[in-house]
């Protein structure tokens, strides 16, 4: 393992900050390197931040082709000083390795990665089926090329089943499969009221843009958090009974997750049923951040010109990005915000597999083999991913090495060393099973 | 006047950020030394961040007293990207002086001293009544020391009349003398919701402190402006007959200051009467800032778990700071926010002088005899000053060297020099005219 804990620390190095444009060359390098020494053939999309790697006709011993999808680029570090060690130095501490994107995602590509390396050497250089990658270097910033590319190569995306790029365990080490993604709609709302700052005292004639944007924002959503813009719910699909009845068998598992957190205890949800309905089944609007006027030490009387919000809309099956885009511009039109601008809007509509196709009955199968326990099977994850893209042509489950403490997006973020370890186990049982 | 610039210069070169506690001991320095020169008794108070400095008593013609109050900090210069030139190296261009805290406040406080030195030159160290000056090195985080200092030294604040900080003239060079000015309630909102970042797929069930403080501030205020904390407006005096009158006559000057700003032409105020009401006479409340989440490139999805604001309240007679925040806490505890934190208040009643009071007659006189315009009297500025410490006293009148595009608080602050030499001469002729 300790060979393959060097790839891993290696890769993790790598700042691949798509938000920043930084360091995704450097890992595209990285991993098509790795990819050649596994004898894939191997494509690469600089434009799309898209790297495709296949075995060779030769070198498996089925035609079935598994499809695996990962990406390589993580979420920005930040804030710094919340972080115990570098982001991008990973430590190994208390059985865990810590550093930006090992749990999400460069821990299940490197997981997949080994599985395949050890199949190889296992079978002399033949893997029990057809194995795909399509490596993505532009997933925490809403996947904006991965349609593009989607379309412009059908081929490469024909396989027929998908593991999607993660999935957690409870802490009873129980895995979870996902079987559906939420869709996403990214934007940032400029408000320019005026070019320069005024003196406060004019507050009571002159336009604040932090006011300006704090009622649009307020205009979004009620304070239980149900959407206030017009036709925002109008195409949700209703979900079917199996659906429904694997969301009741849900364990609350994310109580863990927001206690981790640090969660304020009178901001814990009363509800189960109503938060997992939230939480798996439900659209929803979120500020990511906010910036106004005087940040600085101490107080500085002035009327901003300028306010900038950053928000995510999570969608659910049958809602389409470019429709609420369309509905939150008429939303603020209607209520008067004609100064608010939207800039860099991306993001993709869920996806979904059928809890009871084949596929999953096989994956979970392995997975109740591999570690001893039965999966869990969450009809919905409440993340995003572009999943839709492939789920439209085969089933995808998503499975991986997250944790509940894995602190995903966060300060800290890490993975334990045996769930690396399981990790890589059940990877080759399924490629086996596959065939 | 080339000399006198210098000294301007110099002052001007100090960075007094009194919100950021800095230069304050050397502007101290350098203000003392030039009172010393100019023969006055000087008492410096570093804790309460004030110098008082009077003439001695053999120095002066009569004994009637004027006192002047200015004060040396300045507000910070951020965003340093809009001025043109560096805000503490002064520039001189196209006959006027840019700099941060020319036109407020070191410009009048210079050409205040300038005036006495004249005066002292031309009548063999006489003047003609008693002078003294009151400086204060925190005017622009509102005064939280000068209530304790007037407490304490109750014969240090003794005189017939007062000469407040400032004033502007229009456009067309009618100089506006202020008769009152609001108080101010400056505090510091900090929402906090969890200890560490979760990622936003969480939204629909874990608190994001970015609504909160959206929600808070949105709850504090209709989109009129109109204040919805229980009690705010209660106690609000009444204006009387010549107040109102004064207030009909005022110009509509603001006009040329919003477009100074490049206010967007659909933030201009529609009503002129309106706009004057809430300009000279109602309270506000105003945002100036607000930060929370991610503000950096792209996106970052996540719930942050901290959002903080800097808002100001505009009081006006008989409304009580500390009330006020009474009312607020009240309102954030009614509404549910209690996780809201209130940091760093600070403010001060509204003051005011009446518009009939000989003093007020006797300057208007001496100004319209130099300048050969009547002023425009104001019953109130827009601004806030502690001026109730004083005009709690004696009569109080506010006038300066400020003008319609001084950009007070904003980038490429200035003041034009013909103003600074006229400026001399109005103070020269109403230390002349008051003994």
């Amino acid at each position: 393992m300790e060979r393959n804990l060097k790839i891993l620390e290696d890769f993790l190095k790598i700042p691949t900050i798509s938000a920043q444009n930084k360091g995704l060359k450097e890992a595209r390098d990285f991993l098509t390197s790795i990819l050649r020494e596994l004898n894939f053939e191997v494509r690469v999309f600089p434009k799309e931040e898209v790297i495709f790697a296949s075995t060779r006709d030769n070198s498996s011993q089925s035609k079935k082709t598994l499809l695996f999808y990962n990406h390589y680029d993580v979420q920005p570090p930040e804030p710094l000083s919340q972080w115990q060690s570098e982001p991008f130095q990973p430590v190994v501490k208390d059985g865990r390795i810590i550093a930006r994107g090992v749990a999400d995602n460069k821990g299940d590509l490197i997981v997949r990665l080994l599985a395949v390396k050890e199949l190889l050497q296992e079978a002399q250089g033949k893997l029990p089926c057809k194995v795909k990658f399509i490596l993505d270097g532009q997933e925490e910033i809403g996947s904006p090329n991965l349609e593009k590319f989607a379309r412009a190569h059908p081929k490469l995306l024909e396989a027929d089943g998908c593991i999607w790029e993660g999935g957690s365990r409870t802490s009873e080490g129980r895995l979870t499969l996902e079987l559906g993604y939420k869709g996403i709609l990214s934007v940032e709302l400029v408000v320019k009221t005026a070019k320069n700052e005024m003196h406060s005292s004019y507050g009571g004639i002159a336009p604040n843009a932090a006011w300006r944007l704090t009622s649009a924002l307020s205009s979004l959503r009620d304070t239980r958090g149900r959407i206030l813009i017009k036709g925002f719910y109008d195409n949700v699909k209703k979900r079917d009974k199996e659906a429904k009845e694997l969301l009741k068998k849900l364990p609350t598992s994310w109580r863990v997750e927001l206690k981790e957190a640090g969660v304020r205890k009178s901001f814990f949800p009363s509800s189960n049923t109503q938060s997992k309905k939230r939480l798996y089944f439900s659209p929803e609007i979120n500020i990511d951040g906010i910036t106004s006027g005087y940040q600085g030490k101490g107080h500085k009387t002035i009327l901003p010109p300028e306010a900038q919000a950053k928000i995510d809309f999570r969608l659910v099956p049958n809602q389409k990005p470019e429709e609420i885009l369309r509905k939150l511009k008429v939303h603020f039109k209607k209520k008067g915000f004609n100064e608010l601008k939207i800039l860099s809007r991306s993001g993709y509509p869920a996806g979904q597999t059928s809890p009871k196709h084949p596929y999953v009955k096989l994956i979970s199968r392995v997975v109740k083999e591999v570690s001893g326990k039965e999966p869990i099977l969450y009809p919905n994850s409440p993340g995003s991913s572009p999943q839709y893209l492939f789920s439209s042509r085969m089933p995808c489950v998503g499975i991986g090495i997250g944790h509940p403490k894995a602190r995903v997006h966060g300060a800290n973020e890490n993975v334990l060393l045996k769930d690396l370890i399981q990790g890589v186990r059940i990877i080759k049982e399924i490629i086996t099973a596959f065939k």
